[in-house]
């Protein structure tokens, strides 16, 4: 079952602003419809908080965990892309966090689903 | 026969608006002037309502259905694009839905055909 | 002879605007200054007038026999570009088309025409 | 010897201003400093005058027997690129034409050399 | 539902051993588990007995439309292959045929089938 | 739970030896010493016996769920390969089987592990 | 018409066995069933006699006329493969000669046929 | 310190000879002569003996943190190599081993090392 | 005018055997038929005779000059590739010499030609 | 000036017999005709003497110091080829050594020289 509680942070070791991507490409998790399971990437990004301003950064291997929670629970793709989204700007409060998942495909349908938090940094642009 | 009773929803799983993409890849359908079956790729690109506004997304089992419902149909490329375009903002009313068909050719002639609902996001351009 | 009359239409099956691009990767006519073949790609994109308009779409089988019949005709690359934009013009009235010729080579040298009606529309650049 | 007179041109089949690009990838003339052969590939865009106002373009296989003048001249790659540009606006009077010479290289050095007359179009921007 | 009788022949224009490769990369059926429609590529090679003993080969258009009568047949992919296999030995009494058949994949899992009729000719393995 | 029951087969729909590859893309089981999960390509290849004879072929949609009840069984890479080896042997007492498992990586390492039962057929070798 | 008498050859500027390879990119011809036109590769490789022996070799550009005559021939693949083998036999009596001919595709079937004269010399597969 | 003591073995899950492959993306050891960082690939290839005689396999986690005990020795490529080798026959006492190492490069120059124990099996050649 | 009196070579600096390869990519002469320039490739592959028998070396320089004294001559692709074997092979006398010339393309046509002069070395094919 | 009292070595960490690879991509001699630079990559292979016979391997600081003594040497890359396999031999004993080296191109041309010393070993070949 998804876990939130897993996900550990450490203080930001900057005050200035920077992106952070991380990218799990064995992620599954159950169809709810079907009973199947679903294998998909995920990508995360985001620029979090100053550490003078309190803010903190995702643990990897908290992260890991995290995410293996959801290996058998029935959850659709879009719920999945949110349920992560909300669950990392709660434990972290990021200045700006977006979430890509992509699903490798399922009955000949391949899906991507994309959510954000906050507005997209003129950095991730211009970089 | 293309039945658009087939597409079935469910409770868009967020409040803040994101974005999603099925891509199938094994559509078929027939040309209305030769009899020959049609093979080609469909892309469906959306942002749905918000869930508190009542929004909904389209469940993917029921969207494959939705698809095999073309499979003996004598229908235009255009016409296919238009109607995946209509019954989908039907069903879901969605902020923006756009549908790409591209088609593998036939007498030497390969397609696309390209048809939008609603204003581009701004998501869609920036990320 | 290039022969205009092949072209075939029918009613456009929308009354949103939509894009149509075709491509026909057998193209052959032949030099009108040397009288060997020439073997082209020809593209061509367009937004088709509104169905309530009285807008109408080239059928594809048509355009395959009207592409066939410059296979015998002495004919430069600008003319046989110019040609196509214009009996497709006639014969649609849409409200954007581009016709661009590919043509593989002759004498060392690789072309590529480009002719134009009308305003590129906003959803082709945006999207 | 280059030879200006090679080029032969026809009427502009259009009144609606169009783009042409040929490419030459057999492109050989000699350099006047160590009078081995030089190796390139040669890009003419243009958009010709209108048939209207007694437009032309030039037409292929003179363009071919042009190039083919520079075969045993010693001649930079400068020299080369602004030659192809004046003659050919010598010849068409166009819109806008471009020359890019595209060298194979010599001593381990590659090149390329750009030449220009008129105003960049719109239409070659845009699409 | 498949139709053998669908596949016409010709003689076979030489009496020197020739090898023929026909590659339908349009194939659909449906699954007699799922009743989900399956898509994939069906490679077919053979050697036509020579003409001078009354040899002959299959007809391409004849073999599109025998390809076609699957579309809505119920049959394993092993079937499938047997079937093609069988019958085109049927129709034609080649030398060698070898039919290959690929899958594009359904719940997860991609599959090939190979079927022969008489020996590897020299020919193609030594060319 | 690794669950041999779950394959059922259908009988061979021919008596001339031909060869089948299954490609299952979408494997997970879990490492028995971190209880990490492990992800893989599972291939099986093999020749059934004869329809005559009483051979089967494995049906894909009982693979599908065979290979998923693996899913969170605590299992070494090698015992997975030799297991599917086993199951499927006994399922259809095939001519010929061969098993690769190509696992996805775990701690910066990748591994390859193949099992086989019978003699590699001479058809898969010479085609 | 095909016409093997366009067809001219010089001697063999050599009595040591050598190989020639020409692949002609741009052949047509016509669908002797539905009228449509073809298009297709032709690969050609042969070993001349020799010159002592009065061996000659086929002239390019009466080769690329040859090829030109079929443009307009009703013919099937089979029989374009088996005529340009026989007529280069007639007219150049080589030591080895191979044609293989790879056609684009028509109704979704790609195809590739070939045909040999004598013996592949040792000197292709050792080389 | 290369620590031998570290691998861990299971017993091999099956009595049918099969392959097993480890790569090893993440290597690093330090240069004898320099004192810098070397960073490699590790490619390990072997048949274990049979379980009924007492085979084993290396556990991966336990092959794992054995890579990491080279993490600051000094050591040659070649004695990596022929030290993974050594360590892991006596480990195991498998039918065959092979070594692969591929070093990223230092000073302009990449390197590959192989060590092999035993004879290469005809199954790693065959198949 | 090709002259085989611009080679130098240089005495073989070993007794014992080796390959060497020399590939020019700007090879240039002119059709005998048309007139009009020819482009390729011409790669030679040796092994000269030892140094204690007075072997020698074609040194690159003189290679070089000795190509381009082909730019101006109305050659077959034949009769240069033998041209260029017998050249070679008088003034080296080499124990095995191989020239392949791979044509660009003229009317549509690419062309591969091939010559060897004495048995391909051991070396060449095991290494 | 090339100088192999540069080539340091150490004993063979195995009496086993292996295989190492060092390829140097930074290669650079001078032209002794043009007295231009020379840029080229050296491949050696060699099994080195078993450790119990006293056998060496080539230190890998040495070797690049060694290659960088041909820095400003006037030298045919014939007799580069031929004097780093000789200085090798000379240095290490070894059972089997090969030199490749790559040339980048000078006026055109490329070239690949290939020296080897001692039979090449089965090891090389078979796996």
């Amino acid at each position: 079952m998804p876990d939130a509680t897993l996900l550990d942070c450490f203080p930001t070791p900057s005050d200035t602003p920077f992106v952070i991507e991380h990218v799990n490409e064995e992620f599954t998790s159950v169809c709810p419809v079907t009973g199947h399971p679903d294998f998909g990437d995920i990508v995360v990004r985001f620029v979090p908080r100053a550490g003078k301003d309190g803010g903190v950064c995702v643990e990897l291997k908290s992260l890991k965990l995290y995410f293996q929670s959801f290996r058998n629970e029935g959850i659709y793709y879009e719920a999945v892309t949110n349920a992560i989204r909300d669950d990392l700007v709660a434990a972290m409060g990021p200045v700006w966090l977006q979430v890509v998942t992509i699903w490798r495909g399922r009955g000949g349908i391949r899906s991507v689903v994309r959510a954000t938090h906050g507005e997209v940094p003129g950095e991730w642009v211009a970089i």
